[in-house]
């Protein structure tokens, strides 16, 4: 395509870089920044450089901050006994959203997935294991995602984790609220069978 | 939603203004460009300030420009005599991609629409009627979409043009290459039979 600028050609390339962005979208973003006052577009683009450029990371959980140690790390009212593993800060930000997690987190930065050739060195494994080092954690839970790759990490951590004497759990696998139960795949359903839970937890969870 | 970073926020906040992008897209954006080099993120974002700063507009055209006269209208192979008058400069890449026209354009940079609040005084009408005081323009083609609004606003150029005795042309409605005549609507397929030409004409444009 010719745009017949140079600073559009970049701008639409810079945009189509992103995932799910294809050309002719970033064209029309573009496009739509032109339109705007010149301090709207600015603050836009000073919004990202400052985001790479000052971004911090939590020392103890790995979670981005404006400080050294997030805030939820620095939450004293939250059970730092008890540390929940998650891939990404999304997850966090998910869990945060159910208002039902007091404890901390842990975030690994990825999950192994040899395909795309991000093994355990490329994730933040070895901080969390020193965090047993003190014996204050009582439990891990595993929040890893329910594929192929989040299994193999949820289980390459259990081992890991094993030698330390300390409880791991994960979180349940079973049929989603409002699914069901005829559209269910074989392994979800045979999974929630197998993993059955008293049926007072359901009335204290509501 | 708790972003746990004011930088993440503001980033998050910039992207969802965008067009079409919305909180969890701009988040995924935002973490995408967190997991960049911090060189490429800073080059995204100084190719938008540079973008919406350095950007120009052609003179003559409208046109989106590095210069003060776009590359079309610098090009003394083109026509100068024709003048194809479009909304915005996507519609000038799209007819360029067609690689069918050796004229020039005119970009109003919009069309006439009172329900959003874009009268005649807010487009580019009076650059266009000047440029007939020489009288060397011989030819307007009115490139308009086929929208009400678009058929306003060429109705409206075609009345002010008119006094300055240009002949005006509008690109043709019809049925799209590969239609198939059964599913077209009566309006378009009315046109098509109203607005017959030469079988020839079809031959040599080929």
């Amino acid at each position: 395509m010719n745009f017949g600028s140079s600073l559009v050609e970049k701008a639409v390339e810079e945009f189509s870089r992103l995932p799910g962005i294809g050309k002719r979208t970033a064209l029309r973003l573009v496009l739509h920044l032109l339109n705007q006052e010149e301090v709207e577009a600015t603050a836009f683009g000073e919004a990202i450089i400052k985001l790479r450029k000052d971004i911090k990371y939590c020392e103890q959980c790995n979670n981005i901050s404006d400080l050294d140690i997030c805030d939820i790390c620095s939450d004293l009212h939250r059970d730092h006994s008890i540390v929940c593993v998650v891939e990404d800060i999304r997850d966090v930000m998910a869990i945060e959203h159910t208002q039902q997690y007091r404890g901390v987190y842990h975030i690994l930065g990825g999950i192994i997935d040899p395909m795309n050739g991000i093994g355990p060195g490329d994730l933040k494994i070895n901080s969390l294991l020193a965090k047993f080092a003190t014996n204050e954690i009582k439990e891990v839970i595993l929040a890893l995602s329910s594929s192929m790759e989040g299994d193999t990490t949820s289980f390459y951590l259990y081992k890991k984790i094993e030698p330390h004497q300390v409880p791991v759990t994960i979180i349940a696998r079973g049929i989603a609220v409002g699914d069901e139960l005829e559209f269910v795949d074989d392994v979800t359903l045979a999974r929630s069978i197998i993993n059955r839970t008293p049926y007072e937890s359901v009335l204290t969870t509501k």
